[in-house]
């Protein structure tokens, strides 16, 4: 199944705003054993729309359009690909009662603009809209019209609260029923941080040749203190092979492996802790409030995340966090000392069963020789002690803000796990 | 001049990594004043990236292509794109000192397998990479191989420290002198907060009808909080109109306007604050971190922000930042009394100029029918008063944390305007 992907829109090719669309649909698809050949971004104009889905017409199965469904004057998807295919559009009326019932749940009228949403393609399969007004629309299109086979082309409405769900719940199932693999695919992602790219490589890769040659596929994605494996294989044997590379990969790399299809560590931190009723609080400095702000974007942390301080300055290391003036004049702020003092002071004042703190040198200023941009100490306070790692992350600021918090995870998930 | 961007890459496709690539060559293009046509992503493969640069070079004058130039086994941009015009790949001496230097600063041994990067077609222009080891390659295909004019073809490495720093200090130069816009252009961004896009657009379109007529063109385009209005115009009237078009949108929607090209609203206040010679502490529950956070994004955030708590559970907001038992018995966590003791007592204790506060219901959960999700009040503590004001931002938790610490930064930008 060969597939396409084409974002509309002159405000991506202005560069206002981010495409997050790409990496969300090729992310779905490929979970689901689909291959992406290409992704196409074009303004909204006639032309370049018509011209983007005629081509990829020639090529592709299945095309995904997205973007330009909304009711205003630069919205013009829906009538630009009708009058490509040659198709009228005619008034729905059930998407028209969608259209209402949403305006009337929020105790408005329905705008009259909006009315256009209505307009179907002949023949379209409709994808309703629960979280906004546009529908989404498939349309089959007959062999020898483009292409030999027969191909689909489905509209999905840009904001990604309205995407998301109707590509689960209406445009995955279509696919397994429409467009269903030849073969039986199974996926596994394991999601590993602490080593690099071609470290993992290296201590995996020849062990797992017997399966490569039986049709496993190994694919790896390195981002910042991260690296996923993702194990992917076809037919009748697929579930045995991932079984057996689960089972070979966990055995080599397995104390750095934190979760599993694409899981993030915040997420397991938390988990972890409500699954053994303790509680975190946490202390930061260079990272500003990064660690905080990444374990309470997981829904439900209250439960375990009591709370913690930002110290960037040294007094109120001292005034909050009862770290010793001693100790800041004798190893100053960025030393395992103040690290200990920071964890031990936020756990017992907090009243938490464990604590995370963070002092380092986040740069671009403020470095020295024997303290250069990137060093830092990250403490973590326990029931019964406190230990302190040092790392050295020479990155810009926004990435050893996080790859700093990273760290500072993954001591608590073994502590948690151990 | 006629503009596509080609983003190579197999990990694009499989959605293991977001493409940035697009947004921000397409931010940079455009405030030169040039238009992109169309950006494409394509797997590593040869028949694919020759395919997609056939086809950009059958119709533009510049094409960038991005990623593909390292030195492992599925970096070939290099090779394939060679076969494709004909060139011979010769060995550059120039890169190779290059690619020699960036190990030995490193204190390491050249690796065996980056002299592939030393590489470069006949006839192409070596744009030397200070932060990588791969260079950039522009070549001039003639007019008449592909389409009637001449072109441009540019291979730019693939990680965004390499190529941002090339961009800005090569290619842009080079467009300037080899691919001149025909009339000059001008553009201004001026970011707002506080209104909706239709809202900003119904205040100043009318009123820029004129201007509009004679040249001038508006872009808005919305995020979560922000709308940005984007004027820009070519020829020799471009300055005069631009300023005559800001002066009439300072003068509508002005105390709206944070900042112009794309500032951020934590820098901007990093720098008021500095710029007056005041500190600024902040007291979070239900942004968790995030205003302290995107605060500290920002470099020498240090010399005005003294840092702040996290306090999610009631007993540390009494504890901590001294709100008093009977405050949160009688009106609850989330109310104006709780927002103002919070920001009282968090300038109090960390002795700071100002301080903002922020206490709410993120959700999913926790809502009620008297205080829903998306609830929220922001106090801000000055030298001499405390102000709270109430929102309501049903959104989801990302959103919501993004949009209230906005709207905080947003009440203290005004008082020290004021």
């Amino acid at each position: 199944v060969q597939i396409e992907i084409i974002n509309t829109g002159t405000e991506l090719l202005l560069g206002c705003i981010l495409n997050t669309h790409q990496q969300w649909l090729c992310r779905k698809l490929s979970d689901l054993g689909y291959l992406i050949a290409r992704q196409v971004t074009v303004p909204d104009t006639g032309p370049a729309i018509q011209e983007a889905v005629r081509e990829a017409l020639e090529r592709a199965d299945l095309i995904l359009v997205t973007g330009g469904l909304g009711p205003t004057s630069d919205d013009r998807t829906r009538d630009f690909i009708a009058t490509l295919l040659g198709r009228k559009l005619v008034h729905n009326q059930t998407v028209m009662d969608d259209i209402n019932g949403f305006f009337a749940r929020r105790h408005r009228a329905t705008p009259a603009h909006t009315e256009v949403q209505a307009l179907v393609p002949e023949g379209a399969l409709v994808l309703r809209n629960r979280c906004g007004t546009a529908p989404g629309l498939a349309i089959t299109i007959d062999a020898g019209k483009f292409k030999p086979g027969e191909s689909w082309l489905i509209m999905l409405p840009g904001p990604p609260n309205e995407l998301h769900p109707m590509f689960d719940e209406q445009v995955a199932p279509l696919l397994k029923s429409h467009l269903p693999l030849r073969e039986p695919f199974l996926s596994l992602t394991l999601n590993t941080t602490g080593l690099g790219e071609s470290v993992v490589e290296n201590k995996i890769a020849s062990p797992l040749k017997t399966l490569v040659d039986a049709g496993l596929e190994i694919g790896y994605c390195a981002r910042p203190s991260e690296v996923d494996v993702r194990l992917s294989a076809r037919g009748a044997h697929a579930k045995q092979l991932i079984s057996q590379a689960e089972q070979i990969v966990r055995g080599l790399v397995g104390e750095y492996i934190f979760g599993a299809s694409n899981q993030e560590l915040p997420s397991v931190i938390i988990g972890l802790l409500a699954r053994k009723h303790k509680t975190l609080a946490v202390a930061e400095s260079c990272t500003g409030g990064n660690l905080a702000h990444r374990l309470t974007n997981v829904p439900g942390a209250s439960a375990v995340f009591l709370g913690g301080w930002i110290t960037y300055q040294n007094a109120a290391k001292e005034k909050f966090l009862g770290v010793q003036a001693k100790t800041l004049a004798e190893h100053g702020a960025v030393s395992e000392p103040t690290a200990r003092e920071m964890a031990l002071g936020a756990r017992t004042r907090m009243c938490a069963d464990y604590a995370l703190s963070i002092t380092g040198i986040a740069g671009p200023g403020g470095g020295s020789g024997a303290k250069p941009v990137g060093t830092v100490f990250i403490g973590l306070a326990t029931p019964d002690r406190v230990d302190v790692v040092q790392r050295f992350n020479p990155l810009d600021r926004e990435t050893f803000k996080y790859v700093t918090t990273q760290q500072a995870l993954e001591l608590l998930r073994r502590e948690l796990l151990g």
